[in-house]
């Protein structure tokens, strides 16, 4: 995946803040009037009264790092390019613009240009008389043997622990011990299908179909080990026995599950499920996420990352803050299960016979499965050929359960025939009978006359079904004839439903159903099947003796 | 993009369901135990003495629709397979499990299988004598003279806003009434640069690379036009006059920003900014999002979408609810600008003078630039040769500036030679150089002597660079130097850098610095070229008279 949404390839980082910037609370947050060069996001409420907690690096990591600036959480967020360390101008200019005399503490990621610039700035800032302490996060563990860890989505644990220290109030060593033993206490992999790709750059995918990474960092650089592509618990059971064999075996922890940039949401459950299942997942004392937190642009993958908990990591973990990106810690526990209401059979109904009742459903279906052929011939001018076959089956059914049909009671014996025909048509034609007959079932049962039962019937067909009289469907046969039943008995309705039918043969645009997707040339001249089986369905009837 | 993570396929709905489940609040969610074929997620804490509220659809949009299940929103969402809808059974089951007294009201996305499945459901559910009502919701605007647009991500106000009126105690009727009203004040349009592929299924992209579509819906199916790719900010502006044309000319809207599944967060914030600057955004009084709210899978596009606010609209949008999947909505505003703290130029300072160290300093630099050709040789064997080069650059720079260092403040000079060799080296080195003597200055201007201050220098470096002695750098050659110059003096010092520098060539595995990707074969016998500098120089210093 190559195609990104950006406008000039420069302005990229500066355009993505000032949306963050656009979409925050009003209040929430500000911008320095330094860019392009220097891109500092802080708080816009800060009165410099407690210790600023400042982070940052390349961007492409969004919403980290501006999207957790707030109360609470950073005070400050200074963005490089992408993939690119901000400079030691930007971060000293940072530095400047948010510490006041309780000092500001760096949270870096463990990569040598964030080290570096943030270091320099560090110290012209001691040479101009603020109190600076910086903490490195080196919390990747994809490489057991590496001195130089990488930092990545455990830097979260970190921004969060010191912004609710710094925010009640410690001091500059209380939070920067704090923050320091915490990152000792935070170990996090990665995991993707796809690599990243650069807004502006070509990008050539170094994965196979068949593959993916294991370790990796977040900026782009390759996984420690390509591994074939498996089911997801069985990815993440090798990233949970990897972690699990940095932490200790007793104590409490707290999960963070990243998104690193394009896993749909729909994967991200299915991930979190597979993780909390997992051994590890049963040592999570906090769960937070999934969510996108610090990412990789689009790179297609995920990160768990684990922090042992004591009494203040943990509330500081479920500390509110202003930041929305920052996910609610839950407790993982069983998942609640309900019983599902029982679909009630329908009861053993007193099972009068009808003689007339009975001929009457039984010529309407013997007509109908006469049709099948013709009604297939109309149906494959525009659509799959089926409309005869698919009635002439829901005829069939209803036939074969016409013996035990409660005949006496026809509310009760047209809800049967609706149920009957929901399964045996299938697909939209038999929801729609079904719906039909239901209404009509439910009206009937209320007194109404079986005319006007038919008329609320067809009144939801259409409302559910959406077509109306002109749509080139079976309401044009159906709803005149239900009128003229109603008005002028069954010879007035077989008549309405017949010229109801043939002027279908006139309306060359279908606007529902599939035919609706059907040129007009295919149509001229060709009545609408349903419209047809209607028709003749109630000229059959009206020759009854 | 083709890979995804999955277990079984047929698994992968009722996975991700009990994801979002496990990483709930407690006390949130429950979902009803007729997995596979009915999923049913649904508030936990119901009581079904309000009205319920009632939406799903196919799989394949989360969040939608149970991550919007809880308090002020979904009473229970019923979840088909991926983009099918869900059977009549489940509708119905869902129905009967929340619905109470006050009834319930169904909110369908307007297609086909959804209406027709929850349609009949609710007729099923009125017969057996429940309370239901339907709102169908039809944003889409790809197609204006479709007769049946489609329901897509505006239909997330209609949650909202029936979720927080039936929350507040409103009736059926009043729900039902507000929920059809709002439908009719939506609309959407959406915009995707790659089309979604099917966990599980072979999956060719239908865009070129120069490709995006206008206009697509949030089942895979194509869009209404198919566009040449141009900047973010065109894009948006074709998809807002197109909007435009749909809404009254006044009256206050809310915008929705809608991630379709895959875009990542960077490149969100940058529509959210391009979005909130074209005349449509000057139109929103709220703003929700950017994030992901209905999703197609892992779409690469985004959809915008508007509803007409009243008060009670506008009330019940901005109403705070349990499912943390609902984006806070802003009113937008300009951007906060504050202005970046001045960089002050250093003061003009006194600049005393003093022969002695310039005669020092000249001796070292051009020493420095006499080694170039040396150590450019001895870090061709670990690195890309230019340590040479890099060292007499400083040096030369220093020179340059020798005639006007404050030489009589040797703090003052000192910094201001670090903030210099930042400058002109460049890289990794000359940020390390500058550390060096900023924080050596700040030392020597609190009173410690060169030899404390220059230790104190060091160890900045070592914290910020992460060598350490043992690494094969210079540090093995200035930490010993150092140590040995506050104890004995400059011969000493002389002495011991030069040990310290020999001593790396058996080091033959580099810790630290580029040399750390570097094989041990290439480092055998080699010394390190930046602790042969500063052994060199040292020795040159001793040999001064």
């Amino acid at each position: 995946m190559t195609k990104h949404f950006l406008n000039r390839r420069e302005d990229i980082v500066t355009e993505a803040l000032d949306g963050l910037l656009m979409t925050s609370a009003p209040g929430e947050l500000a911008r320095l009037d330094s860019y392009p060069e220097i891109k500092v996001v802080l708080r816009a409420d800060w009165k410099k009264d407690r210790v600023a907690v400042i982070s940052g690096g390349g961007a492409g990591h969004e919403p980290s790092h501006a999207g957790f600036v707030g109360r609470g959480m950073l005070t400050a967020a200074v963005s490089g390019e992408i993939f690119a360390s901000p400079s030691v101008d930007a971060v000293l200019t940072a530095i400047r613009a948010v510490t006041g005399a309780p000092g500001c503490l760096l949270v870096v990621k463990n990569y040598t240009g964030d080290r570096l610039n943030f270091g320099l700035a560090a110290e012209k800032a001691r040479a101009e008389g603020f109190k600076v302490e910086m903490v490195i996060v080196a919390d990747d563990i994809a490489l057991p043997e590496l001195a130089q860890p990488r930092g990545v989505a455990g830097t979260l644990f970190i921004h969060k622990i010191a912004g609710h220290l710094a925010e009640t109030g410690e001091t500059l060593a209380a939070v920067a011990e704090a923050a320091r033993a915490a990152a000792a206490d935070t170990v996090s992999l990665g995991m993707s299908l796809s690599s990243c790709s650069i807004p502006g750059q070509a990008h050539e995918e170094r994965l196979g179909a068949a593959e993916c990474e294991l370790g990796l960092g977040i900026h782009g650089e390759p996984g420690v080990e390509r591994i074939a592509m498996r089911a997801s618990v069985s990815l993440v059971e090798t990233m949970a026995s990897r972690l699990a064999a940095t932490i200790d075996d007793a104590g409490d922890y707290a999960l963070l599950i990243n998104n690193l940039g394009a896993v749909p949401p729909l994967e991200m459950g299915l991930v979190a499920r597979d993780v909390l299942r997992s051994p590890l997942g049963r040592r999570a004392r906090l769960v937070l996420g999934p969510a996108p937190l610090m990412t990789a642009l689009n790179m297609n993958g995920f990160s768990l990352s684990l922090i042992r908990l004591d009494a203040v990591r943990e509330a500081a973990l479920r500390a509110a803050v202003g930041p929305r990106a920052w996910p609610v810690p839950v407790e993982p526990r069983p998942i609640t299960i309900q019983p599902a209401p029982r679909v009630d059979t329908v009861d053993a109904v007193t099972a009068g016979s009808d003689e007339t009742a009975a001929t009457l459903i039984r010529t309407v279906c013997e007509h109908l499965i006469s049709l099948e052929t013709e009604l297939n011939r109309l149906d494959s001018r525009a659509g799959d050929g089926d409309t005869g076959s698919t009635v002439a089956t829901g005829a069939r059914s209803v036939l074969a359960q016409l013996p035990t049909l409660p005949l006496a009671d026809p509310a009760a014996a047209l809800g049967i025939m609706g149920a009957t025909l929901a399964t045996s048509m299938g697909g939209s034609s038999g929801v729609l009978l079904s719906i039909f007959l239901t209404a009509t079932a439910q009206r009937l049962a209320g007194g109404a006359s079986l005319a006007d039962a038919f008329r609320s019937g067809l009144e939801r067909v259409t409302f559910y079904g959406g077509a109306r009289r002109g749509d080139r469907t079976m309401v044009d046969a159906l709803e005149p004839a239900l009128d003229a039943l109603a008005a002028d008995g069954v010879a007035a309705a077989a008549a309405a439903a017949r010229a109801g039918a043939d002027a279908t043969r006139g309306m060359t645009r279908a606007r529902a159903g599939r035919a609706a997707y059907v040129g007009e040339s295919n149509l001229d001249g060709v009545p609408d099947p349903g419209a047809e089986a209607v028709a003749s369905v109630f000229e059959a009837v009206a020759a009854m003796k």
